[in-house]
């Protein structure tokens, strides 16, 4: 299935497919000089399936983690290109998850002032979420994505078949994003989610995923509008990922728990029990202060308001500027 | 005289009058967090004055030099923006040279995907040239302007009473990339260097050069055909600042040294003249091999071939694609 993103500066296909990993060299132009950048969490054997589809492959792996996502790690991208004579024809593709995406996207949007970027995703949540859309950032200490670029992707393959070699929590991880499109965006997955096993239905969840997200990045290339629904549930879970560190939680997981508080009573009730199905978190026992404190730096942040999501009925959503005592007291009220 | 440079997604004024410092405050939005960048070759009072019309602003001064375009101190202004709690709303101001623009620019830039960006150029080379058109980076080692960004500015101030601080080398040197606008684009203007003493008519010099520009700017922001004319001399002069450093040759040096050898005899035996008479370098005992390894870096480098700039007749250019080994025979028989 390809899915076709269509952007005023030129858009680019998104292909799913199982077993598509073998088909980089057909489906993108990769007879030229290419940084192939992976992590050490993902199967050698991706990268190395990718590199023998370039012409001329430099291929770097990096700590797995994101801790990875740092400036020094951009640099040495950078660095690598330049080091390989690498000019503005040439191009980069991560094979792996959003650390990988994220920095090697901005080392192409920086590199000559931007290069070419193909995104071979590898986990679900890239899979069904930030492959797409063109965010790419790198973090500065504990703040999120804080430097970076919108610098759109000229092609992703999505092969679910890579999915096998993930642990349970890291898909799940990823199901948690899913579960946020369709709750702002498509009931008939919601209710998908509420009725069968997600693993059963992985490529039907993937598919519907970046059919909601292509249509937002479409509308709101540069986030200046309906984008920021994609940021349901990131507010706070950005905040608790600040607070808590990812060795506690994973993203996904912290997004599971930043989705709670900004759905009413209603849709909360039916969420909790497709969080426990897929064994994401639904209790924090967070102080609201700290967390708020985190959230200050909050790029969702203009003024003295943060623009936050909320659901009330499942398939939709509303734009809200919050105050800071505001958000602070619906933390304090759902997290006690 | 406000200059209104106009572009797809929005355009911008630049203002050149004298003494128009002291109006930042009203030409600029500086209603909110503006991070001051300066450096340490530029008076104190200017940014001062800037400052003292900005709502909350944060002074950053770098050591001033070419070395400073670094990847560290473009984290640093990131960092310093972060703890001063700035958001998407608020914005960074140069008041500096080129390296000044650059490296605040690509901050401003990179920080949450990009925040507005105002310039106060202060040197004669960015007030005709660099201060205007978006182009923004930083250098990887000896590399020039490796990783960066297409970011424009919201406005620009160009108050030439700031000149008469500097030393008479920088003035030439800055006078150099009016020089090339000339030849390239501007005969009267360039007949103007050869009638008059320079000095007498620098804001006239200023406004035809950023007039140049800004036609060539408005028809290609991003560089992809007809702005790479204001690469004239610059293949060249970036290998000599490459290769020699920026101890013995300033940047518009490089480029009066670099644009000699791409001219017609014809050409150059008026351009010779116009340099002398700025003081500007016109002799270099280069090694034509050493400058085709560090011209090999360079941006303008497609596949294998390099696109350069040639004038045969003044006021007029062409684009044309050469093989290394032309470049190489061209530098050759004129640097011997």
């Amino acid at each position: 299935m390809v899915i076709s993103l269509r952007l005023p500066a030129g858009g680019y296909d998104i292909t799913v497919e199982r077993g598509c990993l073998q088909k980089a060299g057909a489906l993108f132009n990769l007879n030229r000089r290419v940084l192939v950048v992976t992590d050490s969490g993902v199967p050698a054997a991706y990268a190395e399936t990718v590199a023998a589809q370039c012409q001329t492959p430099v291929v770097v792996c990096i700590p797995q983690g994101e801790e990875s996502k740092t400036v020094a790690w951009w640099e040495h991208l950078c660095r690598k290109m330049l080091e390989n004579g690498f000019d503005r024809t040439d191009c980069v593709v991560a094979v792996g998850g959003g650390v990988v995406g994220d920095l090697s996207g901005f080392a192409a949007a920086a590199y000559m002032r931007g290069i070419d970027f193909y995104n071979i995703p590898t986990t679900v949540l890239s899979q069904v979420d930030s492959s797409i859309g063109g965010k790419v950032a790198v973090d500065l200490g504990s703040i999120k994505n804080i430097v970076g670029a919108f610098h759109q992707p000229k092609g992703v393959l999505v092969d679910p078949d890579v999915l096998d070699t993930l642990p349970a929590r890291q898909i799940a991880n990823g199901l948690a994003e899913a579960v946020k499109m369709a709750l702002t965006f498509d009931a008939d997955l919601f209710a998908l989610f509420e009725t069968v096993n997600p693993l059963d239905h992985i490529e039907e969840i993937i598919i519907r995923s970046l059919q909601c997200k292509k249509a937002v990045v479409e509308e709101d290339e540069r986030e200046g509008g309906v984008r920021r629904v994609l940021n349901f549930g990131h507010t706070v879970g950005h905040a608790i990922e600040s607070t808590t560190g990812l060795s506690t939680f994973y993203h996904g997981e912290c997004v599971a728990l930043g989705m709670l508080p900004m759905c009413s009573d209603a849709v909360r009730a039916r969420l909790l029990p497709v969080l426990k199905k897929l064994n994401l978190p639904t209790d924090y026992a967070g102080n609201a202060a700290a967390l708020m404190q985190a959230a200050a730096h909050d790029k969702k942040y203009s003024g003295n308001t943060v623009t936050v999501v909320t659901v009330s009925t499942v398939g939709s959503y509303a734009l809200e500027k919050w105050t800071p005592a505001q958000l602070t007291a619906r933390m304090e009220a759902y997290y006690g």
